[in-house]
């Protein structure tokens, strides 16, 4: 086989705030050849993710930093062009992990094949990937959502939250969401079926939440943290649930974190605050993707992904995520 | 009946910071005469509690702020002097919240008849009472200590504290203490049986939680809020409880108060902050005083009270608990 040549974001810099331009190398090297059990994988579309600014701190965390000099870690679609392990075969159509670059080889274990033919691929780094299995277990799993319950979700109009509030209207939820801007309003509301949707930038959102949620909040569901955190506390009902799912508000801090100055609401409210880890639920993504997929196709769930093309865009694609530019799900098309 | 002075003190000011003498009212009036239903009750001891800080702020919480003007609530011990109620009879001693006054008339319906042989009365208002109550249902309903876990509670000298300390023992759990001075750590470890406690006016309290707690925190039980908190959050071992009981460090603030900044922990440890109001267990109490009286009685309990006389003192008295001065429960004898 020839020498294929893989270009490969590696992490050259631990950012302070939002990365910049020299927090990353571009390298070009031979793609490697794959051991014994392991497959090389041509890159397809990579799934970028608000959870990749964490991986390039330092630190603890519930997975290892990624390290400086390292490819940048990333999920992603890809075609297997060899392979060492048995369970896979040329052609086959993997989702696994295989960071930002071109070409990757990677255990066979890390894969699961996906099915062309089902869904388009980039669904499978959205509502049928990390995305979906986030807002179906953690809505469903932590938030144990009861019929007529009042959902509150941020990041309404992004790949997780987008999800959350339709997953929620299924099961018989008011759902209102946050999102920044009218547009992004308009979406949640029109094409995913949200009772209604605050835009954080012009709206008073305790204001508007109060209006939206007479009964107070059952479950919220947080994307973001900082302020909009704050105010959803104080518009807790009795025994709600906060979910803790990200705070991309605060991911790009060059000072301490806001922490959440209300949370004696959970004291009045004998409420609770959960965090949670999609990846502890890998051995159940079956049953989320069959539940997806089935809505998906009965049409009565809708996604979208926002795509954009080219590795070398990566570094500025990425920071969509954090000023708030991308609509549904951002996936980077490699190949 | 001769007409009986009854003094009392009034909520005269909602408070900025500390409660000044110019928030109260010291007032002298006749004592009421008991209406259908109620009785009048002779005040021997009230229970001073953190809590009543919080009862003296306006605003929606678990339970109406105290009126401008109204005598300020406070739970309490007293005899029955006249009753209109025929489930209490004179000479009965009950536990109710009488407010800060030496006589009460209240309605039956909120008292409960206390059995002054089978323990002082000042343990009603402490190891039988709400402090006990709050330990035990706090601890063991909504923390669900598991044996062999590692629980570490804040206050650990005092009323809650001391309690929560020495029933997750009994549960089998490791327990660390938090408290402010060497006497009062020593307290912990040597009378309550903790298996340490850090002085956190003269301990680095990261490191020492750190030192005492190589496996993380499973339950912090939270009586201060503030630093201590966000400190514990940082030792988070996986599905761990954060149990908001109380948040004293923050009740006299005249800024914001400050929220847990790591309540990211939350995430990345899978972990859950709960909180809690005794007064929903008021159905099982029985449960809790069985039991506590039961361990009072084998030695497998110790409490101590911290009993300062004459309710002129009441306003300076309530001071203690924010000055960290008090030593177990705080009561104020009366009568």
């Amino acid at each position: 086989m020839t020498t294929l040549q893989n270009r490969q974001f590696r992490l050259a810099a631990r950012p302070i705030g939002l990365p910049k331009p020299g927090d990353w190398e571009f390298t070009t090297q031979a793609a490697s050849t794959p051991g014994d059990g392991e497959v090389l994988v041509k890159v397809l579309y990579l799934s970028l993710d608000p959870a990749m600014r964490g991986w390039m701190n330092e630190g603890k965390s519930y997975i290892p930093p990624v390290g400086i000099g390292e490819v940048m870690r990333a999920g992603g679609i890809g075609e297997v062009i060899a392979s060492n392990d048995p369970a896979f075969a040329v052609g086959d159509i993997v989702n696994g992990t295989p960071g930002v670059q071109e070409y990757a080889v990677v255990s066979g274990k890390t894969l699961t094949r996906v099915d062309p033919k089902l869904a388009p691929l980039p669904a499978y780094l959205g509502v049928l990937g990390m995305p979906g299995m986030t807002a179906y277990f953690g809505l469903l799993d932590v938030g144990k959502p009861g019929q007529g319950e009042t959902v509150v979700v941020s990041g309404a109009a992004g790949a997780v939250g987008g999800l959350v509030g339709q997953i929620a209207k299924l099961k018989g939820c008011r759902v209102v969401g946050i999102a920044g801007g009218a547009d992004k309003c308009k979406y949640a509301v029109d094409e995913l079926g949200f009772d209604a949707c605050v835009d954080y930038k012009s709206e008073d959102v305790k204001k508007a939440l109060r209006g939206h949620c007479p009964k107070g909040i059952d479950i919220y569901f947080d994307n973001v943290g900082g302020d909009i955190l704050d105010i959803c506390l104080t518009q807790l009902a009795r025994h709600a649930r906060v979910l803790i799912c990200g705070a991309i508000s605060q991911y790009n801090n060059t000072t301490a974190v806001k922490g959440p100055s209300n949370y004696m609401s959970l004291l009045v409210n004998r409420a609770r605050m959960e965090g949670f880890v999609v990846f502890d639920y890998a051995p159940r993504y079956g049953e989320a993707v069959r539940d997806l997929a089935q809505w998906l196709a009965q049409g009565k769930v809708t996604a979208r992904e926002d795509i954009v093309s080219g590795i070398e865009t990566f570094p500025d694609t990425l920071l969509k995520l954090f000023k708030g530019e991308n609509f549904g799900k951002l996936v980077l098309k490699v190949a």
